[in-house]
């Protein structure tokens, strides 16, 4: 794409109210745009890293079986009354609203009751069993407060995917196979080596669950590193002597764990039978006994994951994307000059990259280099390829990658080449 | 992907309160279901379709200079105020919802008001336009009725785009141009010859506007046709005497003008300077003056394009998908039998087709073969093809499409060669 065609601009400041680094960089590089606190609009660029984030993703869930399904916002609360989460003392976060009949709505926060009771018509026999569906969808919650940007949104997107087993040992042969799909997902995005299979309270579903936690200065959570090469952790408010005995980790020596802030960047969680049995959701099994499905869920927040990266890799000039995620790979700058074919050599070069499928982001605009390299920097593209009569005369273009400090000269074919 | 794996199955009938054909079928098909009156989860078979719907538009969008973005559903009164839009007589079908401050919210119906308040961000100058965004976006409306399946949705994803043009004249060139686009959508979609670009009034947008009118029972719409060449109508509700006089139709014979019961499946509207000049949307011209922007927006609405492909191209047997949105393109049934190689065959074809990167729905179900083909004619695969020991003894597999009555004996070779 050619940048002078780019409808957003990037920033010099960022709003005052806006305190959280991810917002703040993403609003002035012109990825978001803010609505209110906690509901931010995505622009041309942040689409395409969301997209990005949920190709992955969306790979990994097939790759496991899962099925994609959308469920809606809107939700009757017959359902959420059986399973006693329609109260708004129970689940804290409802945004509720009225049908033109005055009936009651609730914008969903979490679609258990929903998928639950919808499952039930197609689950009747073991023979139905095991099964996996998720969503890319948009979850409403009514936070008292939220400052920290993409990281805990009123609206925002959640990939939720659910399983349904006939028993707690066919479930958990799955719910381990999710850890590692879990993982392969974060280092997919490169945050792999930041990120820990987290023990934690299963809060009202179960006694523990699992939590993906990503070390980050932005993080709102404590954790322990357990075991470094198996990437397991506890959090710090769920390490209390019965998870000590639960877990057997009487031989840790606690007071030397290395502890660090953290970012929940998704949650696997044991669901059991509590929804299945309040929606009736039962299957046969081989000898017609009715039994209960034996569920689980399992969530990532796909904005939130946006927001890490920027905590994590983004420096004091600007974002800086992996390359498994950015917006485009390559930013190809032209340092326009009169008497040299910089023009010619920076389409050719978009040209060939285009044509290899390869997205490039062309700055073109009739403004000072400074600028131009600047922006570069603050939009965080992992190549930046610089043509002018200078670079020309050395050979060819300037390469340097948006992570490292010194460019190098090469010729155009040379760099091309990187990308067959 | 082989059917024992999928989690939905067909049903015989379908609810007693759901009377349209489209929502009818698409639930016993298993493509979605019902969660309330106009709010529908799409399963597996329906987000298939939706995405190749979406696929369609948004290479069109894309080829018109089109940059996606993705606004919210949530509002804050401020900017809606600023365009009287806010109060529920002015827009009778909002949802409203209260932040935990008790601060109402709305959820957008549409989203003319937030975005012309984000592009003042980035528009400034002559330079900025025209510019073009548009998004896949789940809307709300606040029905008193949704009895027309996907036709009506309280909770529905539509594809808005929205144009920016520095004046009148350069607003009318895109508006003509986005006519032949949505023609070019509506013909991939496989409805081009059912489809008229209606003259119609531009409620309170402007005084006139065009609709995309498709011919079909279900249809709450009638038309005349003006121009069957040029692919014009009329909407009956705006056909008088000054609409005679403004398109200079002195010369149509009003009476003998051919009526059809149409539904409206995407509208073009000129919003001139309505919203540019109640948000502040404004921009410096050549001489340094300061002008309002012109806008435009254009809308389709995806699932009502789902439900009305049903309600056209469906007969008594089931769904028939054209081959541009079908959620497979091949069904291929197999009709075990133990004393052939029925089930290699089925592998070998399965395998191939894969390889060409062609959907295929395998039948691989333990069920009887009359079953099979009734689930098949319900789920409306374009092509069915049954390896059975029957079409092997006689060469090869039995090829028919969903459209036709009779099938043809080919070979496995001669079958796949189609989808080079």
């Amino acid at each position: 794409m050619k940048q002078s065609q780019l409808f957003t601009k990037t920033k010099k400041h960022a709003p005052k109210d806006e305190v959280s680094k991810n917002a703040q960089l993403l609003i002035r590089a012109g990825y978001i745009h803010k609505e209110m606190a906690g509901v931010y609009d995505f622009l041309p660029l942040g689409v395409r890293v969301m997209e990005k984030i949920k190709s992955i993703i969306r790979e990994e869930m097939n790759a496991v079986g899962g099925q994609e399904i959308e469920l809606t916002a809107l939700q009757s609360k017959e359902k959420w009354e059986k399973t006693g989460r329609w109260d708004d003392t129970v689940i804290d976060n409802w945004f509720k609203t009225k049908l033109a009949n005055k009936t009651t709505l609730g914008l969903a926060s979490t679609h258990e009751e929903p998928i639950t009771e919808m499952m039930s018509q197609f689950i009747s026999s073991y023979k139905d069993l095991p099964q996996y569906a998720y969503q890319f969808q948009t979850k409403f919650r009514n936070e008292l407060r939220a400052k920290a940007g993409l990281m805990r949104g009123r609206e925002f997107l959640m990939k939720d995917l659910y399983s349904f087993s006939r028993n707690k040992q066919e479930h958990e042969i799955f719910y381990e196979k999710m850890k590692e799909v879990y993982m392969r997902v974060f280092n997919r995005l490169g945050i792999g080596a930041q990120t820990y299979i987290t023990i934690s309270s299963g809060g009202s579903f179960s006694k523990y669950s699992y939590e993906f936690q990503t070390i980050s200065d932005a993080g709102e959570d404590t954790i322990f590193i357990i075991d470094e090469d198996k990437r397991i952790a506890i959090n710090k408010d769920d390490f209390n002597d019965e998870v000590i005995k639960d877990f057997r980790l009487e031989n840790v020596d606690k007071d030397n764990l290395r502890s660090e802030k953290a970012v929940e960047v998704g949650d696997i969680y044991s669901l059991g039978e509590k929804y299945s049995e309040a929606l009736g959701l039962a299957y046969t099994d081989e000898a017609g006994v009715k039994k209960n499905v034996y569920m689980g869920c399992y969530g990532i927040g796909v904005p939130r994951l946006m927001g890490v990266l920027v905590e994590i890799f983004a420096d004091e000039d600007g974002l800086a994307w992996p390359e498994s995620v950015a917006p485009f790979r390559v930013h190809l700058i032209d340092v326009k000059s009169q008497k040299s074919k910089v023009e010619s050599e920076a389409e050719r070069i978009y040209d060939e990259l285009t044509k290899k499928g390869i997205d490039v982001l062309w700055d073109d605009r009739d403004v000072r280099p400074g600028e131009k390299f600047a922006d570069s920097d603050l939009i965080g593209i992992p190549w930046r390829v610089v043509v002018s009569a200078r670079s020309l005369e050395a050979g060819g273009v300037e390469v340097k990658k948006r992570s490292e400090k010194e460019g190098e000269i090469m010729s155009v074919e040379e760099f091309t080449a990187q990308f067959n």
